[in-house]
Order: structure tokens, then C-alpha cells, then sequence
């Protein structure tokens, strides 16, 4: 049973896992890097080899005590995310070596999980520009852009749309899906470069920087008919922001928070939940959590449809920031929480397999 | 122009105004009695007779100067709401002197209004145990509960729905119809008496009472496998004590939050938004402020459909408390706003038309 043949030898491993739950902002000291070797292929099983690795928000919420809409890591869990992977040896009917699979392989090098839990890389998302594009814009969060867009806030034409967080890959695919249903989309990001890229690469009409001191009277100005639309992913001060200039009948998908992931929504010095609760009734808002996974079954291939098919076709782009070595994952992923990143942050943990077919230029756009 | 003949005398008006903005609790002093004569009938309008008047409490936000969802009232004005009418003279094609109507006619006892601003009652209404019916059960506090529930809340079997104000017109039917699909149903309301009716003529599975001192502990009790719909329509204390308990995807309708209207929502002794938006979040909550005219179109012949059939068949009840005179109709709305009426408010404000066919007994239920 253990141990593999001359001819398999079991590879060596690299993990990053939980070393320490975050006191405060997430710190280098809470990861720590080890090796050890792949276990055994069991029967249902297969081992993967990681190639491209997410690095998610949620995950900063899955690294406290407290359970979030995921339950949290254990100290000494490999962190958790998903990857796209090639397949290295399968005990699962339907597949085999050598396929492309997407999977929650976690911040490791190589992997061995059930072969239920594997995905093959959809046609659609092998036709993309990038092998990468499965992490970010035909990736959960695109996914997370188009269901929270579709189903709760259902832009009109001309509805004004307001972004948060909007280079970001939800928010940036949020915005450029509004505008193609016509919609006005303001979007909102953290400093100048950032708020350049807004109006110049994804088409945004009007675009704010929220760290800039006029930030709300400039919001202000930039939604004279107010706001029918507000896809919440920021939380904190953006927020405050936004409230007094919605709409009646405004509808908040409200999909991550990600100031209260690390830094904490800060509370304001009165209860503002009495005022909300009455926007709300006042407003007939419409607040709405969720997360992707619950609308996959309803929509997901359309999606697959849709936004393959405007990718193809230069109706939509997307950013993406890639960063080479799984042992850079612990740094890339903290400077995330706090916004220096641009685009979708993905680590290229191992080499891309030898093209089979006519994969272009695998170059991130950004 | 001016001046009726000898053969149609134009009647006295008893109207109640806005004579001042409440300052805190609403009081009588708020309201001023006048005798005026009723306007001439211009072409395209009709005058009405009011028979019942309905007391709501959006009445006592449009005593506010500042909006809520509806406009604030003038001072001077005569206060709003909606009654049940007969046509006394019609200049509008197809409504015919003698016709029972519903119309915004205001606190008075007669009006003059545009014929399309009235409503010839439904045969599903006018066959009801009481034209009061039109009012409550069958009105616009009985679509209210509908399309809250079936739009917003959607109870699945086996859900476990709360219900605040349940004795109230809304929520006395929103606790009824959640039974009806095979819901859990516990409802809270304010004092012992209430809370009696709640399991003995309502037919609720658990009643508490939200001023027993041990409520907060009760609720938790109440609802071992969590809330997957709270019908929220009272704001204040009762809302804190159910936010906790909310399962993931749980659906909060909010049609109003009583406690504000007069009283105030008390604010907390921190700012709760915060974790309120962290709930949003983590628990994917759905928390949609509605008024029922916006589900009018889609809705509301299926509603009367429905609840006049379970009214007939016995499937479902109501409460009413009707007060005799519109000059008691101030004190009537007073009482009604610190909650001490029991089911829908109407005043009686003239009698009815001696009945034409076989409606039943007028007696109010309770």
C-alpha cells in the first residue's frame, strides 16, 4: 500500500498552511512553508499538479476563529483555494493523465483529492486568451459579477450602477456587464491609478477615488439621478457613502466585505442600524447577501455562454495580476487585502503544460 | 357654477386635519375638527359618502415633515386614507350613483375625487362576511401580507417563519398563510391578551410576548433550528432579539417599522450596522423594504382569488376592532399607534346601504 514503484516515485510537496490566526491584519508569521511528499492515490482519487493558484478574499475570513458564510481553517490546514491543475494520476472514471481540471487544490504545489471534486475545464474557458481566465473572468468571480448583477440587481437601461472595489475581478466585470445592458456605471477604486484604469481600459463613465479627501461630495456629483444599483463588495466608509443617494426600489447585492475582512467595517459613534432599517422600509431597498454558488445550478451556463462569448469578441476585458512562486502567495496575499493589487492575483505555481492546441500569448494583460 | 338647486342640497363635510406636526408621540392637539360644505362635482369626477374608514399607520410617517415612502401631508390638510364609499353623484362613465367604491377619500365624511381615483368593490370583496373586508383581510393590509410573504418571503414547508405585530392586520394573515404552506409559525405581539389570540384563533404554533421580560430567551427557545423568514414590521427591540437567530438565506420582508412611526427605533448603545451588513454577508439574508402596490399588477387578482376562497371555505380568519364615529377616529389612530387595539382599525363613519341581497351578519369579529 505505501510507497510508490521505481517508476512513480511520490513527489515532493509544497504547503503553505495556517501557522497562526490573525491578530489584527494578516501577517506574513501567520503562514508557514513546509515539504513533505504526495500520499497515495486511492481508489475515487487523483493527484493533481497545481499550475495557476487563486488568491481569494475569503479566504481571510476562513483564517479567524469566527465562522463566516464558510467555517474556518484549522491551525495547521494547507490554505484553502481554488486552482487549475493537470491531472498526474487518476483513480476516477472519466479522468485521465494529462487533463486540465479546476479544483480547491489549496496553497500547495501538488495535490491528491476525491476526483468528485474536480472539474474539467469547461471548452468555452480553454478557448480563452488565458488558461487563467478559469480563476478570474470565467471563474467564480465572474460568476459572482454576473449572478449578483442578473438576479438581484437587474440593471435597467439608463439605471444608475455604482461599483465598489471595480478593478477588482468582480467589480470590473460588474461594471463593463451593466454597461453593456445599458446602464450609466460609476465605479469606485482606491487611488489614482487605479481610477484611470476605470474610465480608460474597462469603460466605466464615471470613475472616484474613494482614499481622496472630496470622495463624497465627488460621489455626490457623479450620480445627479441617484443611484438605482449599488454592488456592495467593500463595506466601510464607501458605503457611507453611497446609503444616502439610493433610489427607491435600489436593489444592493452585497457579495464581500472585504474592509471587514482585515481592517474591520469601522462603526460609526451612533447606531446607524435604526436609520438603515428605515431606508430600507422608506426606500423599498432591496439587500441582498449571496454567494455565487447558490445561483450556479439556475445560471452558470449562461454565463459560460454570455461572457465567453463577449471575451471573444472584445465586448469585455479583464485584469489580471500574476505573480510567479508559491512561495510569494503569503506577501501577494496580504498586499490584496490592502488594494495594491490590480486585477484578479493569481501565482503560477508550475509551468502551463506544452500546448496542444492554438493557445495565444499567455502574457497577463496587466 | 356655484351653488346647488333646491333639489340637491350639497351636504355638510365632517373632516379631521393636520393641525400640527407631532412633536414625539402623536396627539390629539395634532388633529383639528371642521365643518365645511362639500365641493361641487365637476365633470370627470364623482362624490362619495364614506361608510368605513380604514386606519393605517403609514398615516403617522406623512404627519412628519420629512418624506418617508410616501410624501409628508400639508398642514391644514384633511388627514389620509382610504374608506369604503357609496357614489352619491358620478360625472365618470361607468360609475353610477349607489355603487360601493373604495377611493383615498380621507378622514371626512364625504368627498369629492376624480372617478378614476375610485374603486368599484370586487364580487370576491362584496361577498365577503363584512364589507369592512375591503379594508383588512381583503384589502390592501391582507395583500400587504400576501405578496410580502409570497413575493419576498416565501416560506418553504417545514421553514420556520416570525411573525412581529401578529394580531395586527398584516401579520395575522402573513402567520395564517405561512401555516397554510406548511410553515412553522411563531408569532409575537404585546401583552397576554394578544398573545392568547395568537395560538387560539390564529392558529400560530407558538405565541410570546414581546414585553415578557425573559422575551429575548424565549424567541431563542421558540425556534431551535433558527428563522428562515422574519416578517419584520415592527423595528425596535423585537428585531435585535431575531437577528441572531436568522438562518443562511433566510428572507426578511420589511412593510413597516411601527415603533419608528411614533415612537422612535431605539437606538443601540453602539453602531450595530456593521454587524448587521457582516449578517448580510456571511448568512447570504435577503432584507427587502416593499410597499404592496409595486406587486399590485402581478399579484393582486390572484390574492383576492386566494383569500377570498379561504376566507369562505374557513381555511382562514381576521380581527377587526370597528369604532363608531369619525370623531373618535383620532383617538381610535392614537391608541393604534402604542398598539392597544386588537386586529384592522375601521371607523364606522356612516351607516350602511340597506343591503340589496344576502350579505350576512356585519358584527365585527372581535
Amino acid at each position: 500500500m505505501s510507497g510508490g514503484g521505481p517508476e512513480s516515485p511520490r513527489p515532493l510537496v509544497r504547503q503553505i498552511r495556517l501557522a497562526s490566526r490573525p491578530d489584527g491584519p494578516c501577517a506574513p508569521s501567520d503562514f508557514t512553508h513546509v515539504e513533505t511528499t504526495l500520499a497515495e492515490v486511492e481508489p475515487g482519487e487523483v493527484s493533481l499538479r497545481v499550475i495557476y493558484l487563486s488568491l481569494e478574499p475569503y479566504v481571510r475570513g476562513r483564517m479567524d476563529a469566527r465562522p463566516s458564510y464558510s467555517e474556518p481553517m484549522d491551525l495547521g490546514d494547507v490554505i484553502d483555494g481554488v486552482a487549475i491543475c493537470e491531472v498526474m494520476e487518476s483513480k476516477h472514471p472519466g479522468i485521465e493523465p494529462g487533463d486540465l481540471v479546476s479544483a480547491r487544490a489549496g496553497w500547495q504545489s501538488h495535490a491528491v483529492v476525491s476526483g468528485r471534486a474536480v472539474r474539467r475545464l469547461d471548452a468555452r474557458v480553454l478557448s480563452a486568451r488565458s488558461l487563467t481566465a478559469a480563476l478570474g473572468v470565467l471563474g467564480m468571480p465572474g460568476f459572482t459579477a454576473y449572478a449578483g448583477l442578473q438576479v438581484i440587481g437587474r440593471p435597467r437601461r439608463d439605471d444608475t450602477v455604482v461599483v465598489a472595489a471595480a478593478t477588482g475581478p468582480v467589480g470590473s466585470l460588474v461594471g463593463q456587464l451593466a454597461r453593456l445592458q445599458g446602464a450609466r456605471v460609476v465605479g469606485i477604486a482606491g487611488g489614482p491609478v487605479k481610477r484611470a484604469l476605470l474610465t480608460d481600459k474597462l469603460g466605466f463613465d464615471v470613475a472616484l477615488d474613494h482614499r481622496a479627501p472630496d470622495f463624497s461630495g465627488a460621489l455626490g456629483q457623479a450620480v445627479p439621478e441617484g443611484i438605482d444599483v449599488y454592488f456592495e463588495n467593500v463595506g466601510g466608509h464607501v458605503m457611507d457613502a453611497v446609503l444616502p443617494h439610493l433610489n427607491k426600489g435600489a436593489r444592493v447585492p452585497v457579495c464581500g466585505l472585504i474592509a471587514g475582512y482585515d481592517s474591520g467595517i469601522e462603526p460609526g459613534d451612533h447606531d446607524r442600524l435604526p436609520g438603515f432599517m428605515r431606508d430600507v422600509l422608506d426606500k423599498s431597498l432591496e439587500v441582498r447577501g449571496f454567494l455565487a454558488s447558490q445561483f450556479a445550478s439556475d445560471h452558470f451556463e449562461q454565463f459560460l455562454d454570455d461572457v465567453s462569448g463577449w471575451l471573444a469578441n472584445g465586448s469585455i476585458t479583464y485584469l489580471e495580476d500574476v505573480v510567479d512562486g508559491l512561495e510569494n502567495a503569503p506577501e501577494a496575499f496580504i498586499g490584496m487585502l490592502s488594494g495594491t493589487n490590480l486585477g484578479k492575483l493569481v501565482i503560477r505555481v508550475g509551468p502551463e503544460p506544452t500546448p496542444t492546441g492554438g493557445r495565444g500569448e499567455l502574457t497577463a494583460e496587466c
